[in-house]
């Protein structure tokens, strides 16, 4: 029986409601995270400029010790990534492990998911108010999740 | 018996020794990162400045490079949130996955999620020593999870 | 039998293939991470310069507005460390869920974690290519858990 809880349990996450969806999400939302920085990589090589002095004598770029106003924007958009999308991660596992509502976690899934890639184009563009709304719902989407899993825990 | 595993497993991880507690101290630190995040806008809000071109047209806030000292605190508390907590995600997910002993895991949780809250209160009400004996806390914490993982890995 | 559920479980969690490295992966990484927080605070300590009123007035230290440029690398090579390592936790916990192959784990979580400790040492030491190459290497793996669990997802 122990040869056999490896296999079992396997599927047992693969079959848990939502699992699917939200394993999805997560790469989605990880792809868009490494395009952010690669954006930055490739504004820095744009402007030829550097922070680091082995970058700038390795591209033959200017070596600052401010950043330029178009690498700042992207690293805003990448920061507000990390203050947002690592709390989506483990809402989400956490709502699948509880076993919250099926429909509500796709739309907050879902929902999350799209905002977050608005929000970095919106960012990127300077396009308002499309980035305030993309971050608000992604907010909201954060905490329908919050509520379904404090409803499970105290059913 | 394949229709019974779903229900079956969200069960499961309810029923595991401090999983309740686990996911409140989750929903709690990320309550109180949103609540970083809010005051970062309301400061700036209140000094009237904004990093983003188009915020500063659509708010009539002044447009600046550097931050203001006050809005660069509040950055700087958040900033140590995103240095810590997710770690402690982790940590205290795996603690449980591993059935680690359940008053270390409840001291644990309830340390860290205290300790963080002080941790930016302090910070941002710049009151010493508090802001560093809460990240003390907070990281002893984190390195007791540790430890208590480790002991189940290897038992 | 709901007796019996916690400790079954938590045997399921560690009878998974893969799981108990991925937990060792995760504590080397949260050190890692660890150390480089107490490098700054080390940096900072060394150049005696601080950046909060209250540490200059303890420590007798310079209150300074921008960091110096040897504390500022240390926090870009932190920075580059949060923007990764996080991904890395959800990937490789989920890989274990989902059941992707031993050994492609395997390969995986020793190569990202062994890249991001080359990583860190290379960006506080200045040393090109080594910087760029680790951290090539720890997004291929993270890239090769992705398509691992998608592969599982879709089978």
């Amino acid at each position: 029986m122990n040869d056999l809880l490896p296999n079992l349990s396997s599927s047992v996450f693969l079959s848990l409601p939502g699992f699917r969806l939200y394993a999805l999400c997560v790469i989605v939302l990880i792809l868009k995270m490494n395009a952010t920085g690669l954006l930055t990589a490739m504004t820095r090589a744009r402007l030829k400029v550097a922070l680091n002095a082995e970058d700038a004598a390795r591209f033959g770029a200017q070596l600052t010790t401010a950043e330029h106003p178009d690498v700042d924007r992207v690293l805003r958009a990448h920061r507000n990534d990390l203050e947002n999308i690592p709390s989506f991660f483990l809402l989400g596992l956490i709502a699948v492990m509880v076993g919250a509502p099926v429909l509500g976690m796709q739309i907050a899934f879902i929902a999350f998911t799209a905002a977050r890639v608005v929000h970095t184009v919106s960012y990127v563009k300077a396009m308002q108010p499309w980035r305030s709304m993309s971050f608000g719902i992604g907010s909201l989407a954060n905490f329908a999740l919050m509520v379904m899993i404090v409803i499970r825990l105290f059913a």
